[in-house]
């Protein structure tokens, strides 16, 4: 009788890794033992996992033997190299970068939305990007309900999207700014481009490099992403998806004006309410009376996804307008990932078959 | 023969008055005086004006007798109470509060756009709210070439839009956060509501107080003034125009991700980008290549508008996004109005006709 699995943190110093620890602590995935991987450079160093101290390993092929579960957050280029390895040696792998996510034989999963392409894993499963698991998250209960044909979504991202240096350098920004002195940027917009810009007190229409169309990556994360996981297929025509991705002067949670376009125009915004209220992982924040509405603030920490400002478009029926908020280091990246661990473990699927 | 106009500046302390007489001295008006108002409190406080010191004086119906032109930003209450005494005087009113913008007898005017409403003013005319003047500054030319059918608009305001105290609330809550204290909100998300949140590394989705339709006014203003700009109907049924505002941790600058539809199927990103090169008062800055677009801290202290990210819909023709950058508190506000007194004065315009 099975008593607890070998679970492997591939990337467990980065902002997303360092949660994924402590979700997973929280989570009902019975834990035997739990090796922490990261990069020659954080090996040596200690982390607390249920009181007790880890020593965090070099991430090696030969780190994955005797593994069942592995959570990686490591960047794209290391799930690449090393994923496969610990496929081969029988574990199962939940991705938090973009290697594998439009791979057809990859499963891009958000448990309350489409857990049942885990049924069809390989050994790698991929968690899509933070800005939009939370938009499919609030979705799902609407195109469940009354179908849906468009939607137009502009983001307000946090700056710990970009990871732990991107979160400081906004930090250091600000208070540089307070102080009347000169911003220095290193990162931002994307940290392998080649001109930066400062985030604090200040706007930056870029995420991740352009793509030769003019939008950006992470656009495109958007568009092919939520068409994969609502449609079964990143190309899918039956929904119009597009998107304007902005990084804001925020630490923890990512804001989104979420425009849609249902197939019901008779449906009234009291029933996308409803839809909503009762959508899996979704709280329903909303009350123009008592200024009710999600925000990073009050979303941060949390594993929800949080919806407010629903409205139709007076001049278009069916279609309506939603503000989605949620912390994107959790349910958009670490929380996530473990929820896909949790199913996984529920269904009976961390094994892999040919 | 004239030699000059007797000017008076209305609420001439705030973030915005301060900025009209910093325009002002820089316009092509001929100002013969400048009398500076403000309320009771602000009395006696100092400012300069090409050099001379100019002592503030409280605003009474009788401040206006003898002056030509008054540009006012003292608030609604203020503009209602004594913009009509200033007609009765004959002085020319530019209101820059929302006391006036929806009546049907006062013009609403962006000079690029509708300076020809002006021939038909009655003693005041309306500047219009900061979020619109900068949208409809982009939109036009784009509708003067292909026709507009559709616009939907997210918006990230600035703090320096809801006033000076709320400018300075915000850098008083950052400071508080990069302290680790806790951030005390006494201002945001609008003066006269009821409840108040932070909103240094946060974001605010609701500017100006909630409307019985689930939309907050200021949402309301950029889908009626854009109508009354545009159309010359604030209820036009031409122009679909739908919007989300929020306001978000940057001192001066708002951005706007603007998403519209032409009568044009066949029209091309390059065309648009064109128009918008060739669009009065816009300055195009989008190339992806070399990481060029507008920012609130790029735009910050200049006159035009500035837009970038021009990009088809990929799945819906004839549609596109640009992203839309001014400062708030100079195209938004101070300058749009010192402009209409330019445009004003250039048409012989500075007089109050029965």
């Amino acid at each position: 009788m099975m008593v607890g699995y070998n679970v492997a943190i591939l990337g467990a110093t980065g902002a997303v890794g360092t949660r994924m620890i402590e979700q997973l602590a929280q989570s009902s995935i019975e834990v035997a033992s739990l090796k922490l991987l990261a990069s020659k450079r954080s090996a040596g160093q200690t982390r607390e996992f249920k009181g007790r101290t880890l020593i965090i390993e070099e991430a090696t092929p030969d780190s994955f033997s005797g593994v069942d579960l592995v959570f990686s957050s490591a960047g794209g280029s290391v799930s690449e190299a090393l994923l496969p390895e610990a496929v081969k040696r029988g574990a199962v792998c939940v991705d938090n970068t973009s290697a594998f996510r439009m791979d057809p034989a990859v499963p891009l999963v958000v448990p309350e939305v489409n857990a049942d392409d885990l049924n069809w894993h390989h050994g790698i499963i991929a968690n899509p990007n933070c800005s939009t698991i939370q938009m499919v998250v609030a979705l799902a209960p609407i195109k469940a309900q009354f179908g849906l044909e468009r939607v137009i979504v502009s983001t307000y991202q946090a700056a710990s999207g970009a990871g732990q240096s991107a979160w400081n350098e906004l930090n250091t920004e600000a208070q540089a700014h307070l102080n009347g002195e000169t911003m220095d940027a290193h990162i931002l917009p994307a940290k392998g481009d080649k001109r930066h810009f400062p985030l604090a007190f200040n706007l930056l229409p870029q995420i991740d490099v352009f793509e030769a169309d003019g939008y950006t990556h992470e656009e495109w994360k958007m568009i092919h992403e939520t068409k994969k996981i609502l449609l079964g297929d990143m190309n899918a025509k039956a929904l119009k998806v597009t998107a304007t991705c902005v990084r804001v002067p925020v630490g923890i949670g990512h804001g989104e004006t979420v425009y849609f376009e249902t197939s019901d125009e008779a449906v009234t915004a009291a029933q996308i309410q409803h839809a909503l209220a009762n959508g899996a992982g979704v709280v329903l924040e909303d009350d123009p009376a008592t200024q009710t509405y999600p925000t990073p603030l009050t979303a941060a920490g949390k594993r929800e996804t949080f919806v407010g400002r629903v409205r139709p478009d007076l001049e278009v029926d069916g279609a309506f307008h939603m503000w989605v908020v949620a912390d994107n280091l959790l349910k958009g990246a670490a929380w996530n990932a473990i929820q896909i661990g949790e199913t996984l473990v529920a269904r009976d699927l961390v094994r892999v078959s040919a």
